[in-house]
Protein backbone atom coordinates (compact mmCIF):
# COMPACT_ATOMS: atom_id res chain seq x y z
CA UNK A 1 0.00 0.00 0.00
CA UNK A 2 1.62 3.49 -0.96
CA UNK A 3 0.93 6.18 1.69
CA UNK A 4 -1.31 7.86 -0.59
CA UNK A 5 -3.63 4.66 -0.56
CA UNK A 6 -3.80 5.13 2.71
CA UNK A 7 -4.93 8.13 2.85
CA UNK A 8 -7.69 7.62 0.67
CA UNK A 9 -8.46 4.85 2.86
CA UNK A 10 -8.80 7.30 5.62
CA UNK A 11 -10.66 9.44 3.76
CA UNK A 12 -12.99 6.96 2.55
CA UNK A 13 -13.94 5.78 5.92
CA UNK A 14 -13.55 9.24 7.73
CA UNK A 15 -10.95 8.06 10.22
CA UNK A 16 -7.21 7.23 10.80
CA UNK A 17 -8.26 4.71 13.81
CA UNK A 18 -5.53 1.81 13.96
CA UNK A 19 -7.10 -0.76 16.34
CA UNK A 20 -4.77 -2.66 18.76
CA UNK A 21 -5.19 -6.44 19.02
CA UNK A 22 -3.35 -6.91 22.34
CA UNK A 23 -5.71 -10.12 23.30
CA UNK A 24 -5.62 -11.39 26.51
CA UNK A 25 -6.57 -14.57 27.57
CA UNK A 26 -6.70 -13.09 31.05
CA UNK A 27 -9.19 -10.48 30.14
CA UNK A 28 -11.02 -11.47 27.67
CA UNK A 29 -15.02 -12.14 28.48
CA UNK A 30 -15.31 -15.57 30.31
CA UNK A 31 -18.21 -16.77 28.56
CA UNK A 32 -15.13 -17.25 25.27
CA UNK A 33 -13.26 -19.43 26.96
CA UNK A 34 -15.39 -22.43 25.86
CA UNK A 35 -14.66 -21.92 22.04
CA UNK A 36 -11.94 -23.94 20.22
CA UNK A 37 -9.94 -21.05 19.88
CA UNK A 38 -10.91 -18.14 22.38
CA UNK A 39 -8.10 -15.83 21.35
CA UNK A 40 -9.69 -15.72 17.10
CA UNK A 41 -13.32 -16.03 18.35
CA UNK A 42 -12.72 -12.38 20.79
CA UNK A 43 -10.47 -11.15 17.79
CA UNK A 44 -13.60 -11.96 15.00
CA UNK A 45 -16.04 -10.51 17.59
CA UNK A 46 -14.03 -7.51 17.20
CA UNK A 47 -13.09 -6.89 13.78
CA UNK A 48 -16.84 -7.14 12.88
CA UNK A 49 -18.11 -4.61 15.97
CA UNK A 50 -15.30 -2.09 14.46
CA UNK A 51 -14.47 -2.62 11.00
CA UNK A 52 -16.67 0.10 10.00
CA UNK A 53 -14.95 2.80 12.48
CA UNK A 54 -11.55 1.35 11.64
CA UNK A 55 -8.87 1.72 8.86
CA UNK A 56 -5.46 -0.02 10.45
CA UNK A 57 -5.34 -3.38 12.82
CA UNK A 58 -2.29 -3.72 14.64
CA UNK A 59 -2.03 -7.67 16.51
CA UNK A 60 0.85 -7.27 19.40
CA UNK A 61 3.09 -10.24 18.88
CA UNK A 62 3.71 -10.82 22.59
CA UNK A 63 -0.26 -11.60 23.32
CA UNK A 64 0.11 -14.55 20.82
CA UNK A 65 3.85 -15.66 21.77
CA UNK A 66 2.81 -16.35 25.10
CA UNK A 67 0.47 -18.95 24.16
CA UNK A 68 3.21 -20.79 21.77
CA UNK A 69 1.93 -22.24 18.69
CA UNK A 70 -1.52 -22.25 19.44
CA UNK A 71 -0.91 -18.62 19.96
CA UNK A 72 0.60 -18.30 16.47
CA UNK A 73 -2.36 -20.20 14.82
CA UNK A 74 -4.80 -17.47 16.34
CA UNK A 75 -2.70 -14.36 14.97
CA UNK A 76 -2.47 -16.06 11.52
CA UNK A 77 -6.24 -16.64 11.83
CA UNK A 78 -7.19 -13.34 12.77
CA UNK A 79 -5.09 -11.91 9.70
CA UNK A 80 -6.41 -14.03 7.11
CA UNK A 81 -10.10 -13.18 8.83
CA UNK A 82 -9.00 -9.48 8.66
CA UNK A 83 -7.66 -9.56 4.83
CA UNK A 84 -11.08 -11.82 3.92
CA UNK A 85 -13.04 -8.86 4.87
CA UNK A 86 -11.85 -6.00 3.56
CA UNK A 87 -8.40 -6.34 1.33
CA UNK A 88 -7.66 -2.57 2.35
CA UNK A 89 -7.14 -2.55 6.22
CA UNK A 90 -4.14 -1.68 6.86
CA UNK A 91 -2.35 -4.51 8.68
CA UNK A 92 0.60 -3.94 11.63
CA UNK A 93 2.12 -6.62 13.36
CA UNK A 94 3.32 -4.61 16.51
CA UNK A 95 6.95 -6.80 16.97
CA UNK A 96 9.33 -3.89 17.57
CA UNK A 97 11.98 -6.65 16.28
CA UNK A 98 15.36 -5.50 15.32
CA UNK A 99 18.45 -7.80 14.46
CA UNK A 100 21.54 -8.05 12.57
CA UNK A 101 20.79 -8.18 8.57
CA UNK A 102 20.55 -11.83 8.34
CA UNK A 103 18.46 -12.31 11.43
CA UNK A 104 16.47 -8.89 10.13
CA UNK A 105 15.95 -11.08 6.78
CA UNK A 106 14.22 -13.61 8.12
CA UNK A 107 11.62 -11.46 10.54
CA UNK A 108 10.76 -9.66 7.32
CA UNK A 109 9.74 -13.21 5.53
CA UNK A 110 8.16 -13.98 8.95
CA UNK A 111 5.81 -11.05 8.70
CA UNK A 112 5.65 -10.56 5.33
CA UNK A 113 5.24 -14.06 3.72
CA UNK A 114 4.01 -15.92 6.91
CA UNK A 115 1.88 -13.65 8.13
CA UNK A 116 1.60 -11.42 5.44
CA UNK A 117 0.79 -8.18 7.01
CA UNK A 118 1.63 -4.91 5.44
CA UNK A 119 3.82 -3.22 8.47
CA UNK A 120 6.24 -4.06 11.30
CA UNK A 121 7.00 -2.05 14.33
CA UNK A 122 10.91 -2.31 14.56
CA UNK A 123 13.43 -0.78 17.52
CA UNK A 124 16.17 1.45 15.61
CA UNK A 125 19.00 0.48 18.29
CA UNK A 126 20.96 -1.75 15.82
CA UNK A 127 20.64 0.62 13.58
CA UNK A 128 20.56 0.97 9.48
CA UNK A 129 21.21 -3.11 8.58
CA UNK A 130 18.77 -4.37 11.11
CA UNK A 131 16.18 -1.57 8.84
CA UNK A 132 17.17 -2.62 5.15
CA UNK A 133 15.66 -6.11 4.36
CA UNK A 134 11.88 -5.07 5.54
CA UNK A 135 12.59 -2.46 2.87
CA UNK A 136 13.16 -4.80 0.30
CA UNK A 137 9.77 -5.66 0.10
CA UNK A 138 7.25 -3.85 -2.14
CA UNK A 139 4.52 -2.03 -0.82
CA UNK A 140 5.65 -3.06 2.59
CA UNK A 141 6.63 -0.95 5.59
CA UNK A 142 8.72 -0.40 8.63
CA UNK A 143 6.81 1.22 11.54
CA UNK A 144 10.29 2.74 13.31
CA UNK A 145 10.40 3.36 17.70
CA UNK A 146 11.03 6.96 17.38
CA UNK A 147 9.29 8.66 20.62
CA UNK A 148 7.21 6.05 22.72
CA UNK A 149 4.41 6.49 25.03
CA UNK A 150 5.78 4.73 28.29
CA UNK A 151 7.08 6.27 31.28
CA UNK A 152 10.78 5.46 30.97
CA UNK A 153 10.90 6.27 27.13
CA UNK A 154 13.04 9.30 28.70
CA UNK A 155 16.09 6.70 29.52
CA UNK A 156 17.14 7.00 26.48
CA UNK A 157 15.32 8.61 24.05
CA UNK A 158 16.00 11.98 25.68
CA UNK A 159 19.66 11.33 25.90
CA UNK A 160 21.16 14.94 24.16
CA UNK A 161 24.51 15.35 22.19
CA UNK A 162 25.84 18.61 22.39
CA UNK A 163 24.18 20.60 20.02
CA UNK A 164 20.69 19.52 21.84
CA UNK A 165 19.40 16.96 19.72
CA UNK A 166 17.99 13.99 21.54
CA UNK A 167 18.54 10.42 20.26
CA UNK A 168 14.75 10.02 19.43
CA UNK A 169 15.86 13.25 16.89
CA UNK A 170 18.59 11.61 15.68
CA UNK A 171 16.95 8.53 14.69
CA UNK A 172 14.59 10.25 12.79
CA UNK A 173 17.39 12.40 11.15
CA UNK A 174 19.12 9.46 10.03
CA UNK A 175 16.74 6.94 9.29
CA UNK A 176 14.19 9.17 7.12
CA UNK A 177 17.01 8.81 3.89
CA UNK A 178 16.85 4.92 4.17
CA UNK A 179 13.62 5.07 2.42
CA UNK A 180 10.40 7.08 1.08
CA UNK A 181 7.32 7.77 3.19
CA UNK A 182 5.78 5.22 1.07
CA UNK A 183 8.20 2.76 3.18
CA UNK A 184 8.95 4.04 6.73
CA UNK A 185 6.74 5.16 9.38
CA UNK A 186 7.49 6.24 13.00
CA UNK A 187 5.94 5.27 16.48
CA UNK A 188 5.71 8.69 18.62
CA UNK A 189 3.69 8.62 22.01
CA UNK A 190 0.11 10.39 21.99
CA UNK A 191 1.61 11.17 25.66
CA UNK A 192 4.30 13.19 24.32
CA UNK A 193 2.07 15.49 21.96
CA UNK A 194 4.08 18.75 22.09
CA UNK A 195 7.06 16.82 20.92
CA UNK A 196 4.80 16.09 17.73
CA UNK A 197 5.46 19.77 16.42
CA UNK A 198 9.03 18.82 16.65
CA UNK A 199 8.41 15.42 14.96
CA UNK A 200 6.29 16.96 12.12
CA UNK A 201 9.81 19.24 11.33
CA UNK A 202 12.37 16.16 11.01
CA UNK A 203 9.61 14.35 8.75
CA UNK A 204 7.21 16.02 7.41
CA UNK A 205 5.77 13.49 5.27
CA UNK A 206 6.24 10.00 7.02
CA UNK A 207 3.19 8.82 8.74
CA UNK A 208 3.03 8.26 12.23
CA UNK A 209 1.73 5.28 14.61
CA UNK A 210 0.60 7.13 17.92
CA UNK A 211 -0.30 4.70 20.42
CA UNK A 212 -0.71 5.79 23.94
CA UNK A 213 -4.61 7.54 23.56
CA UNK A 214 -7.07 6.22 25.84
CA UNK A 215 -5.65 3.85 28.39
CA UNK A 216 -2.60 5.30 28.46
CA UNK A 217 -4.18 9.01 28.53
CA UNK A 218 -2.86 10.86 25.33
CA UNK A 219 -5.18 13.07 23.37
CA UNK A 220 -6.64 12.84 20.43
CA UNK A 221 -6.65 16.63 20.04
CA UNK A 222 -3.49 17.33 21.22
CA UNK A 223 -1.58 14.49 18.66
CA UNK A 224 -3.92 16.20 15.67
CA UNK A 225 -3.18 19.29 16.55
CA UNK A 226 1.07 19.02 16.77
CA UNK A 227 1.07 15.87 14.25
CA UNK A 228 -1.89 16.35 11.26
CA UNK A 229 -0.45 16.90 8.12
CA UNK A 230 -1.78 17.11 4.49
CA UNK A 231 -2.37 13.72 3.90
CA UNK A 232 -3.66 13.37 7.20
CA UNK A 233 0.10 11.44 8.63
CA UNK A 234 -1.39 9.97 11.46
CA UNK A 235 -2.65 6.33 12.23
CA UNK A 236 -3.77 6.70 15.93
CA UNK A 237 -4.07 3.50 18.32
CA UNK A 238 -6.33 2.43 20.73
CA UNK A 239 -6.22 -1.24 21.78
CA UNK A 240 -7.42 -1.66 25.67
CA UNK A 241 -9.72 1.10 25.76
CA UNK A 242 -11.95 -0.48 22.52
CA UNK A 243 -11.20 -4.44 23.52
CA UNK A 244 -12.25 -4.06 26.92
CA UNK A 245 -15.38 -1.46 26.77
CA UNK A 246 -17.09 -4.29 28.69
CA UNK A 247 -16.06 -7.89 30.34
CA UNK A 248 -19.68 -8.97 29.52
CA UNK A 249 -21.84 -10.59 26.35
CA UNK A 250 -21.76 -7.20 25.15
CA UNK A 251 -17.97 -6.89 24.81
CA UNK A 252 -18.17 -6.40 20.87
CA UNK A 253 -20.85 -4.02 20.83
CA UNK A 254 -19.35 -1.56 23.60
CA UNK A 255 -16.44 -2.10 21.71
CA UNK A 256 -18.13 -1.08 18.72
CA UNK A 257 -19.27 2.10 20.57
CA UNK A 258 -15.84 3.26 21.52
CA UNK A 259 -14.27 2.69 17.97
CA UNK A 260 -17.13 4.63 16.74
CA UNK A 261 -16.87 7.63 19.35
CA UNK A 262 -12.93 8.05 18.10
CA UNK A 263 -13.95 7.85 14.51
CA UNK A 264 -16.65 10.47 15.04
CA UNK A 265 -14.40 12.57 17.12
CA UNK A 266 -11.55 11.77 14.00
CA UNK A 267 -14.04 12.67 11.55
CA UNK A 268 -14.52 16.40 13.03
CA UNK A 269 -10.61 16.94 13.20
CA UNK A 270 -10.20 15.75 9.62
CA UNK A 271 -12.95 17.96 8.65
CA UNK A 272 -12.14 21.08 9.93
CA UNK A 273 -8.15 20.39 8.69
CA UNK A 274 -9.86 20.26 5.48
CA UNK A 275 -9.25 16.75 4.54
CA UNK A 276 -12.52 15.67 3.70
CA UNK B 1 21.13 -19.39 37.53
CA UNK B 2 23.29 -17.71 39.31
CA UNK B 3 26.45 -16.40 38.01
CA UNK B 4 28.60 -17.99 40.41
CA UNK B 5 26.66 -21.43 39.22
CA UNK B 6 27.37 -20.55 35.69
CA UNK B 7 31.10 -19.42 36.32
CA UNK B 8 30.89 -23.29 38.35
CA UNK B 9 30.02 -24.63 35.05
CA UNK B 10 32.28 -22.77 33.00
CA UNK B 11 35.19 -24.36 35.23
CA UNK B 12 33.80 -27.41 34.95
CA UNK B 13 33.04 -27.65 31.21
CA UNK B 14 36.72 -25.48 30.47
CA UNK B 15 34.82 -23.20 28.10
CA UNK B 16 32.27 -20.47 28.03
CA UNK B 17 31.43 -21.15 24.22
CA UNK B 18 27.71 -20.19 23.75
CA UNK B 19 26.24 -22.03 20.53
CA UNK B 20 23.92 -20.31 18.66
CA UNK B 21 20.83 -22.24 17.11
CA UNK B 22 20.18 -19.78 13.93
CA UNK B 23 18.74 -23.24 11.98
CA UNK B 24 18.32 -21.86 8.06
CA UNK B 25 16.25 -24.11 6.21
CA UNK B 26 18.00 -23.41 3.42
CA UNK B 27 21.11 -24.00 5.15
CA UNK B 28 20.80 -28.05 6.51
CA UNK B 29 21.81 -30.68 5.11
CA UNK B 30 19.71 -31.87 2.18
CA UNK B 31 19.18 -35.46 3.55
CA UNK B 32 17.51 -33.51 6.79
CA UNK B 33 14.43 -32.36 4.90
CA UNK B 34 12.59 -35.50 4.65
CA UNK B 35 12.25 -35.78 8.34
CA UNK B 36 9.38 -34.84 9.79
CA UNK B 37 10.58 -31.90 11.80
CA UNK B 38 13.84 -31.03 9.72
CA UNK B 39 14.54 -28.02 11.73
CA UNK B 40 14.47 -30.51 15.14
CA UNK B 41 16.14 -33.05 13.87
CA UNK B 42 19.47 -31.17 12.97
CA UNK B 43 19.67 -29.00 16.30
CA UNK B 44 19.19 -32.12 18.03
CA UNK B 45 22.30 -33.65 15.70
CA UNK B 46 24.17 -30.72 16.60
CA UNK B 47 23.26 -30.41 20.03
CA UNK B 48 24.27 -34.38 20.53
CA UNK B 49 27.71 -33.12 18.69
CA UNK B 50 28.49 -29.46 20.91
CA UNK B 51 27.11 -30.69 24.13
CA UNK B 52 30.62 -31.74 25.44
CA UNK B 53 32.40 -28.11 24.74
CA UNK B 54 29.41 -25.90 25.47
CA UNK B 55 28.32 -23.96 28.57
CA UNK B 56 24.86 -22.57 26.42
CA UNK B 57 22.90 -22.47 23.34
CA UNK B 58 21.17 -19.58 22.00
CA UNK B 59 18.04 -19.91 19.84
CA UNK B 60 17.45 -17.10 17.38
CA UNK B 61 13.96 -16.80 17.61
CA UNK B 62 13.70 -15.43 14.03
CA UNK B 63 14.86 -18.60 12.60
CA UNK B 64 12.20 -20.53 13.99
CA UNK B 65 9.18 -17.86 13.77
CA UNK B 66 10.08 -18.00 9.95
CA UNK B 67 8.31 -21.09 10.15
CA UNK B 68 4.84 -19.89 11.81
CA UNK B 69 3.21 -22.39 14.34
CA UNK B 70 5.58 -25.06 13.11
CA UNK B 71 8.95 -23.58 14.09
CA UNK B 72 7.33 -22.67 17.48
CA UNK B 73 6.95 -26.69 17.91
CA UNK B 74 10.57 -27.16 16.70
CA UNK B 75 11.85 -24.31 18.91
CA UNK B 76 9.82 -26.05 21.94
CA UNK B 77 10.54 -29.44 21.54
CA UNK B 78 14.93 -28.47 21.01
CA UNK B 79 14.47 -26.51 24.53
CA UNK B 80 12.96 -29.70 26.09
CA UNK B 81 15.48 -31.69 24.03
CA UNK B 82 18.68 -29.68 25.53
CA UNK B 83 17.18 -29.16 29.24
CA UNK B 84 16.69 -33.24 29.07
CA UNK B 85 20.30 -34.02 27.94
CA UNK B 86 21.83 -30.92 30.46
CA UNK B 87 19.75 -29.42 32.93
CA UNK B 88 22.40 -27.14 33.83
CA UNK B 89 22.95 -25.72 30.46
CA UNK B 90 22.10 -21.78 30.04
CA UNK B 91 19.46 -21.50 27.55
CA UNK B 92 19.22 -17.87 25.87
CA UNK B 93 16.39 -17.09 23.52
CA UNK B 94 18.06 -14.44 21.12
CA UNK B 95 14.60 -12.27 20.87
CA UNK B 96 16.04 -8.62 21.26
CA UNK B 97 12.26 -7.87 22.39
CA UNK B 98 11.40 -4.63 23.99
CA UNK B 99 8.22 -2.62 24.71
CA UNK B 100 5.58 -1.11 27.24
CA UNK B 101 5.27 -2.81 30.46
CA UNK B 102 1.95 -4.71 30.51
CA UNK B 103 3.37 -6.10 27.24
CA UNK B 104 6.94 -6.94 28.27
CA UNK B 105 5.06 -8.72 30.80
CA UNK B 106 3.62 -11.33 27.69
CA UNK B 107 7.16 -11.48 26.60
CA UNK B 108 8.77 -12.78 29.80
CA UNK B 109 5.83 -15.16 30.28
CA UNK B 110 6.52 -16.16 27.03
CA UNK B 111 10.39 -17.21 26.98
CA UNK B 112 10.14 -18.19 30.71
CA UNK B 113 6.77 -19.79 30.85
CA UNK B 114 6.18 -21.02 27.86
CA UNK B 115 9.64 -21.37 26.77
CA UNK B 116 11.73 -22.04 30.17
CA UNK B 117 14.94 -20.76 29.20
CA UNK B 118 16.88 -18.83 31.33
CA UNK B 119 17.31 -15.65 29.58
CA UNK B 120 16.16 -13.37 26.84
CA UNK B 121 17.87 -10.60 24.45
CA UNK B 122 15.68 -7.35 25.09
CA UNK B 123 16.94 -3.76 23.16
CA UNK B 124 17.20 -0.75 25.93
CA UNK B 125 15.45 1.46 23.46
CA UNK B 126 12.47 2.34 25.50
CA UNK B 127 14.19 2.23 29.04
CA UNK B 128 13.51 0.83 31.91
CA UNK B 129 10.02 -0.22 32.23
CA UNK B 130 10.47 -2.70 29.46
CA UNK B 131 13.11 -4.43 31.04
CA UNK B 132 11.86 -4.67 35.06
CA UNK B 133 9.20 -7.12 34.00
CA UNK B 134 11.99 -9.78 33.18
CA UNK B 135 13.61 -9.33 36.40
CA UNK B 136 10.74 -10.38 38.16
CA UNK B 137 11.01 -13.51 37.19
CA UNK B 138 13.22 -15.71 39.80
CA UNK B 139 16.61 -17.00 38.76
CA UNK B 140 16.34 -15.53 35.04
CA UNK B 141 17.87 -13.30 33.40
CA UNK B 142 17.69 -9.98 31.11
CA UNK B 143 20.22 -9.64 28.17
CA UNK B 144 20.55 -5.73 27.19
CA UNK B 145 21.86 -5.01 24.08
CA UNK B 146 24.76 -2.69 24.72
CA UNK B 147 27.47 -2.46 21.94
CA UNK B 148 26.34 -4.84 18.69
CA UNK B 149 28.67 -6.58 16.29
CA UNK B 150 26.73 -5.33 13.06
CA UNK B 151 28.02 -2.71 10.85
CA UNK B 152 25.32 -0.24 11.18
CA UNK B 153 25.74 -0.26 15.45
CA UNK B 154 27.42 3.00 15.02
CA UNK B 155 24.37 4.33 14.00
CA UNK B 156 22.88 5.26 17.07
CA UNK B 157 24.87 3.20 19.75
CA UNK B 158 28.33 5.71 18.94
CA UNK B 159 25.63 8.87 19.28
CA UNK B 160 27.66 10.84 22.11
CA UNK B 161 26.80 13.49 24.62
CA UNK B 162 28.46 16.23 25.31
CA UNK B 163 30.83 14.74 27.69
CA UNK B 164 31.73 12.55 25.27
CA UNK B 165 30.11 9.72 26.81
CA UNK B 166 28.41 6.99 24.24
CA UNK B 167 24.68 5.81 23.61
CA UNK B 168 25.89 2.62 24.79
CA UNK B 169 28.04 3.59 28.07
CA UNK B 170 25.04 5.49 29.09
CA UNK B 171 22.94 2.10 28.15
CA UNK B 172 25.31 0.51 30.43
CA UNK B 173 25.80 2.85 33.45
CA UNK B 174 22.12 3.44 33.79
CA UNK B 175 20.65 0.09 33.28
CA UNK B 176 23.35 -1.51 35.80
CA UNK B 177 21.22 -0.71 38.73
CA UNK B 178 18.36 -2.23 37.58
CA UNK B 179 19.25 -5.46 38.12
CA UNK B 180 21.77 -7.15 39.94
CA UNK B 181 24.91 -9.20 38.06
CA UNK B 182 22.81 -12.56 38.69
CA UNK B 183 20.07 -11.06 36.81
CA UNK B 184 21.83 -8.58 34.03
CA UNK B 185 23.84 -9.38 31.34
CA UNK B 186 24.67 -7.27 28.25
CA UNK B 187 25.21 -8.35 24.57
CA UNK B 188 28.99 -6.31 23.40
CA UNK B 189 30.16 -7.86 19.95
CA UNK B 190 33.38 -9.26 19.26
CA UNK B 191 34.08 -7.04 16.12
CA UNK B 192 34.56 -4.61 18.87
CA UNK B 193 36.69 -5.80 21.07
CA UNK B 194 38.55 -2.28 22.22
CA UNK B 195 35.25 -1.25 23.34
CA UNK B 196 35.01 -3.81 26.15
CA UNK B 197 37.40 -2.35 27.84
CA UNK B 198 35.76 0.70 28.26
CA UNK B 199 32.71 -1.79 28.93
CA UNK B 200 34.18 -3.52 31.84
CA UNK B 201 35.24 -0.44 33.88
CA UNK B 202 31.02 0.73 33.63
CA UNK B 203 30.14 -3.15 34.64
CA UNK B 204 33.16 -5.14 35.94
CA UNK B 205 30.71 -7.91 37.93
CA UNK B 206 28.16 -8.61 34.78
CA UNK B 207 28.41 -11.05 32.47
CA UNK B 208 28.57 -10.11 28.55
CA UNK B 209 27.37 -12.27 25.98
CA UNK B 210 29.84 -11.83 22.77
CA UNK B 211 29.10 -12.48 19.32
CA UNK B 212 30.21 -11.92 16.32
CA UNK B 213 33.77 -14.64 16.74
CA UNK B 214 33.78 -16.11 13.27
CA UNK B 215 31.29 -15.29 10.50
CA UNK B 216 31.37 -11.96 12.16
CA UNK B 217 35.37 -11.70 11.88
CA UNK B 218 35.56 -10.95 15.83
CA UNK B 219 39.05 -12.31 17.66
CA UNK B 220 38.69 -14.51 20.88
CA UNK B 221 41.86 -13.67 22.53
CA UNK B 222 41.04 -10.08 22.07
CA UNK B 223 37.90 -10.40 23.61
CA UNK B 224 39.27 -12.54 26.65
CA UNK B 225 42.47 -9.71 26.76
CA UNK B 226 39.79 -6.83 27.30
CA UNK B 227 35.88 -8.80 28.71
CA UNK B 228 37.37 -11.27 30.79
CA UNK B 229 37.15 -10.55 34.88
CA UNK B 230 37.89 -13.04 38.02
CA UNK B 231 34.41 -14.99 37.47
CA UNK B 232 35.11 -15.32 33.83
CA UNK B 233 32.41 -12.96 32.66
CA UNK B 234 32.21 -13.96 28.82
CA UNK B 235 29.81 -16.05 27.05
CA UNK B 236 31.40 -15.96 23.46
CA UNK B 237 28.66 -17.22 21.14
CA UNK B 238 29.20 -19.00 17.92
CA UNK B 239 26.62 -19.41 15.24
CA UNK B 240 26.85 -20.41 11.53
CA UNK B 241 30.93 -21.06 11.99
CA UNK B 242 29.71 -24.55 13.80
CA UNK B 243 26.09 -25.29 12.23
CA UNK B 244 27.25 -24.86 8.67
CA UNK B 245 30.67 -26.13 8.68
CA UNK B 246 29.64 -28.78 6.42
CA UNK B 247 26.86 -29.01 4.25
CA UNK B 248 27.01 -33.00 3.82
CA UNK B 249 26.18 -35.88 6.39
CA UNK B 250 28.83 -35.28 8.55
CA UNK B 251 27.68 -31.72 9.43
CA UNK B 252 27.31 -32.95 13.16
CA UNK B 253 30.86 -34.32 13.55
CA UNK B 254 32.27 -31.10 11.58
CA UNK B 255 29.81 -28.84 13.65
CA UNK B 256 31.44 -31.13 16.95
CA UNK B 257 35.29 -30.15 15.67
CA UNK B 258 34.53 -26.54 15.36
CA UNK B 259 32.76 -26.14 18.92
CA UNK B 260 36.04 -28.50 20.10
CA UNK B 261 38.59 -26.46 18.73
CA UNK B 262 36.79 -23.44 20.38
CA UNK B 263 36.93 -25.17 23.57
CA UNK B 264 40.53 -25.85 23.56
CA UNK B 265 40.96 -22.14 23.09
CA UNK B 266 39.03 -21.40 25.78
CA UNK B 267 40.13 -23.69 28.04
CA UNK B 268 43.89 -22.36 27.19
CA UNK B 269 42.41 -18.76 28.25
CA UNK B 270 41.14 -19.74 31.52
CA UNK B 271 43.68 -21.39 32.36
CA UNK B 272 46.33 -18.54 31.39
CA UNK B 273 43.88 -16.37 33.53
CA UNK B 274 44.18 -18.55 36.09
CA UNK B 275 40.39 -19.54 36.47
CA UNK B 276 41.16 -22.88 36.49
Amino acid sequence: MTYRELFGHIRKKKSFLCVGLDTDMDRIPKHLLSEDDPVFAFNRAIVDATLPFAVAYKPNLAFYEVLGAVGWESLKKTVNYIRSKSPEIFLIADAKRGDIGNTSKMYARTFFEQLDVDAVTLSPYMGQDTVMPFLNFKDKWAVLLALTSNPSAADFQYFEDKSGRKLYEKVLETSRYWGTSDQLMYVVGATRAQELAKVRKLVPDNFLLVPGVGAQGGSLEEVARYGMNDHCGLLVNSSRGILYASEGKDFADKAGEKARALQQQMERILQSNGLL
